[in-house]
C-alpha cells in the first residue's frame, strides 16, 4: 500500500484486535498508518492486508494509538511520548492507574467500548467502533489541543467520545464489564465442576446460559491485568453484586413473592430500556461555548455532558481570529438543552445556544 | 385448515411461546392439532395461522401437550387426564412438585430446553426444537409405553430425548438456568441503581452486558413461579454461586493472580467446550435390550443414559411377536459402546450389541 504525501500520519502500538482494527479503520479512511507488534508475523500480516502501510514508529505522526496489554501500557505510552511528537492515547480497559503514572500535556487516556468474539488481527475491521462508545479520560490539567484532536480522530472512526475522569471510568466499567466477567467465569466454573457428578448438566445449557457464559470464553491474560489494575473499583462491585444475590436468595427462602417481583420488574424494565448503539439526534441545537484560558477547559466541557447524560452529537474547537481563544462548537440533541446550559453557566461557562433549522 | 380423517390427534393447552410451537410443529408434520387457552384472541389466531385445526380438547388426542404457566400445570393435567384418553406431558421449567402432585399412569413431565426472545405466539417456530434438548422426567412407576410415546413424538419434533428424575432436573436447571436468570436480573439492577449517580453509566454498556443480561428482560411472572417451585435447589445454587464470587474478590484482594488465572482458563476452557446443538454421531451401535416386565424399565434406560452422559441417537420399542414383552432399539455413538453396556448390565438389563455399516 501506498499513500499521497500530504496524507495525515498515525502510529498503531501493538496490532490485536483492537489495534488492527483501528489500523484498518484509519487507512480505509486514507490515513497513512504506521503499526508496531512484538510479533513479527502479526506485523507482515498486517502489511500484506493493508491494515499499516509501514513497520515500526513515524516520528512525524500526528496521533499514536497505544493499544497493548495493560501492564505494558505505561511503558509504550512513554516510549511514544518520547520518540514522536504528536498526541499519545492508549485503549486500556483500566484509566486510574495509567493516568497516573502517565502526566503528560500530549497524552490523553483512551478505552473504545467496542469488541468482538473474534481474537488478533483476524478480527480487525474498520467498522468496529461504528456507533460505539470512546471513553476519553483528561485529567484535570490536559492540554485541551491533545483533548479535542484524540476526540476528533476517534469521531472520526465512527465512535462517540464520553469524557470522564479516569476514577469515574474504572468505576462504571468494574459495573458494566469487569464484573460481569468474572461472574460469567464463576457461573461457568460452577456448571463444569456440577458437570462431574452429573454428565447431562452441560446438555441442558440452553441460549440464556450460552449468552450469559459467552464472555468467559474469552482471553484470560487480559483479565488477570484488568483484575490487578482495577482492583478496588472491581472489589467494591462485588460487593454489591454479593450482596444483591444474597438479598435475592433471602426473598426466595421467604417466599416474598411481591417483593422478589418487583426486583425483577425493575430489572427487566431497566434491560427493555437499554440504550443501543448510538444514532443521531433528529433535532440538534448548537451550543457555541467560549473556551476560557487554562488547560482541561475543554475536556471539562465533554466530562461535564457525561456526568449529565447529554450526548454530543458532534463538536469541533474553532479559534476566532482576533483572539488566541478558542469556541467549542457542540452540537447536542435539542431535549438535553436546558440541562446542559445549567450545567455549564454553574461551572463558570457562558454558552450561547442556537436552534439549527 | 383441514386435515385428513386418519391424521394423528394432539391437543395444546396453553398458546405461548412454547404451546404454539409446538402446536406449529405438530400442524407441519401432518397431525391435527386442537389447541386451548384462555385468551380467545389467541386462540383465534393460533386457528388463523394454520397452528391448530381447532379450538378445545378433543377426547381422542394420542398426546396432550399442557404449556400453561407452572402454577396451572397440575390443575391443566388433570383436566387432560380427565377428558382424554392418551398420555400427557407438560412444558413446565420446574419438574418436581409437578410430578409429585400429579401421579398418573398416562403422565410424564417434559421440560424443553429451547426458547427465543420472542413473546408469545408471535414468536411460534415450528423448529423451536430442532437439535434441542427436551427433559423428560419419568418416575419410578411411569407406564413405559407413556414414556416411549411422548419421547418419539418429542423427538418427532427434532429434539433429543434426556430423561432424568424430577429432582435431579430441578437441581441442574437451578444451575444452568434458573440462578443464571436471577444473576442476570441482579447485575442489571445493580447497574440500573448505580446509573442515578451517573446517567453514562448504562452507555457504557457493550456487548458483553448486553449479553450477560438479556434474559433478564423476560417475563416476570413465570420466574416468580419458577422461584417459588424451586427454592431449595435455587437456594443451594445461589449459595455456590455467592461462595464462588466471594472466593474470587477474595483473590483479587490478595492479588493471588496465578490462582485466579486457573480459575478463569477453567472457566474459559469449559466454555469453549460447551456441547453445542445436538447433532447425530457418525458412527453408531445399535443396542437391542429386552425390556423386562415391570413399570418404569424403558425409562430406566433412557434416565441410565443421561447418567452416564450417553446421547441417544434414536431409538424405539418393538414387540416381539411371540411375547408381551418389548425390546428396546438404541443407537448411540460408538465410542460409547462399553461405558454404556457397563450401565445397563449393572442395572440388570441384557443388552446385545450390533456395529451398523
Amino acid at each position: 500500500m501506498t499513500s499521497p504525501g500530504n496524507a495525515r500520519i498515525a502510529n498503531v502500538v501493538g496490532l490485536g484486535l483492537i489495534g488492527s482494527s483501528i489500523a484498518a479503520g484509519l487507512s480505509e479512511r486514507g490515513w497513512t498508518v504506521h503499526g508496531d507488534d512484538l510479533d513479527l508475523d502479526v506485523l507482515e500480516e498486517a502489511h500484506q492486508r493493508g491494515l499499516i502501510a509501514m513497520a515500526g514508529l513515524n516520528a512525524a505522526a500526528e496521533i499514536t494509538f497505544v493499544a497493548v496489554p495493560v501492564s505494558q501500557i505505561p511503558e509504550q505510552v512513554a516510549r511514544a511520548l518520547g520518540s514522536t511528537a504528536g498526541v499519545v492515547t492508549d485503549v486500556g480497559s483500566v484509566k486510574a492507574s495509567i493516568c497516573a503514572t502517565t502526566v503528560n500535556d500530549r497524552f490523553i487516556g483512551g478505552h473504545p467500548m467496542a469488541g468482538s468474539e473474534a481474537d488478533g488481527i483476524d478480527g480487525a475491521d474498520p467498522n468496529m467502533f461504528d456507533g460505539a462508545i470512546w471513553v476519553l479520560t483528561p485529567v484535570t490539567d490536559s492540554d485541551d489541543e491533545a483533548f479535542t484532536s484524540v476526540a476528533a480522530v476517534v469521531r472520526s472512526l465512527g465512535a462517540e467520545v464520553v469524557a470522564l475522569t479516569p476514577e469515574r471510568h474504572d468505576a462504571l466499567v468494574a459495573i458494566v464489564s469487569h464484573v460481569p466477567h468474572l461472574t460469567a467465569a464463576t457461573l461457568m466454573s460452577l456448571a463444569a465442576q456440577r458437570s462431574q457428578e452429573h454428565a447431562t448438566l452441560l446438555r441442558l445449557a440452553a441460549g440464556g446460559f450460552r449468552d450469559m457464559t459467552r464472555i468467559a470464553g474469552g482471553r484470560t491474560d487480559i483479565w488477570l491485568d484488568i483484575c490487578s489494575e482495577n482492583r478496588e473499583a472491581i472489589g467494591a462491585a462485588l460487593d454489591d453484586l454479593i450482596g444483591g444475590l444474597s438479598e435475592v436468595r433471602r426473598l426466595i427462602a421467604e417466599e416474598r413473592r411481591s417483593d422478589l417481583g418487583e426486583r425483577l420488574q425493575t430489572a427487566r424494565e431497566a434491560r427493555i430500556n437499554l440504550p443501543g448503539r448510538v444514532t443521531d439526534p433528529t433535532v440538534v441545537v448548537e451550543f457555541r461555548i467560549p473556551i476560557p484560558d487554562r488547560a482541561g477547559a475543554a475536556a471539562e466541557v465533554f466530562t461535564l455532558a457525561a456526568d449529565l447524560g447529554v450526548n454530543i452529537a458532534n463538536f469541533e474547537v474553532v479559534h476566532l481570529a482576533e483572539s488566541a481563544r478558542g469556541v467549542a462548537v457542540v452540537l447536542i440533541d435539542e431535549s438535553m438543552t436546558e440541562l446542559f446550559r445549567g450545567g455549564l453557566i454553574a461551572r463558570g461557562f457562558r454558552p450561547s445556544v442556537s436552534a439549527l433549522g
